[in-house]
């Protein structure tokens, strides 16, 4: 759980970064950046601030920003009915992102969560700076991180449902609970 | 048709707005950017450069680089096989884009292309500037234009079949076809 103070400190860091790496939003859409603590209530380890720009039934863009040395926990994106599953293009616009998916193991730059190395499995590395994107197909399994820079990228996908995301982490509840 | 030449100078063109709006673009991009003068062998009238992010068969990302008073001419997208059509967002990075669509004669700021009215049956104008957007949805007619500052915008979309889309104007040839 997060608390709103917590809340509205991430929005207004992700909204500066967004706005540094080039994006312009409105302010509208400021006060509607999701902050994702993925229930393991330690935003600043796990977590990730997501700004929806498009949502409809056939297609999602988001921006996500993450703080400095922030993990987005190993997921994938399961079927729904006749889905398959999500397929997500990850864009980046600022700062290095260290992607983990299946291969061999050549994690060297980036980091596991310290004592939680069992809900890490993927270990094979590829970093992506500015401009670079790295596509998933439904139901591949990833996570990423980024470093001191902190970074912002765009994630372009077929339809979106977050709430039904599969995660290695038993511990994780995908639905953000805000409290006073 | 357009000359290789010509087409050169537009990319190079579309590049140098692309990067000034702060989107990061590959070397490799860059030079894949399209040059699209619809058949119509007039591309600073009617035209519009495009720069594939994204492109698979459930999603589809552009750039769209629009220069100083280029009018992408009316279309929609049709139908194909069991997919409605596509659904379309543009959302603008940089300069004011005129957007005509379905509705009452509102049109005041943008411009009909001189001997070409019949060609341009929408009159209903909505003008977007910097971090607004727009949805289209499947079949929807619609068509825009830049003014002297150009303009840079995202199309976000489920799968785009370019080749098929449908235009007012029975001259248009969507295939680009470049000379020596």
């Amino acid at each position: 759980m997060i608390r709103k103070a917590e809340q509205k400190a991430a929005q207004e860091r992700a909204a500066q970064m967004i706005a540094e790496a080039g994006i312009r939003i409105t302010e509208e859409e400021t006060m509607k950046i999701e902050v994702v603590d993925f229930g393991l209530s330690r935003l600043e380890i796990e977590g990730v601030q997501v700004l929806t720009m498009v949502q409809t039934d056939r297609i999602s863009v988001k921006v996500l920003a993450m703080l400095p040395n922030q993990t987005e926990p190993e997921h994938w994106h399961p079927p729904v009915g006749e889905d398959p599953g999500k397929e997500e293009t990850i864009r980046v616009v600022s700062g290095r992102v260290y992607f983990y998916v299946q291969g061999e193991n050549t994690l060297k730059q980036g980091f596991l969560v310290k004592g939680k190395e069992k809900r890490y499995t993927l270990r094979h590395e590829i970093i992506l700076k500015p401009g670079d994107q790295i596509t998933f197909q439904p139901g591949e399994k990833h996570w990423f991180q980024a470093r001191d820079e902190g970074a912002v990228m765009y994630s372009f996908s077929s339809v979106a449902r977050d709430a039904l995301d599969q995660f290695t982490d038993p511990d994780i509840v995908r639905v953000v609970q805000i409290i006073d």
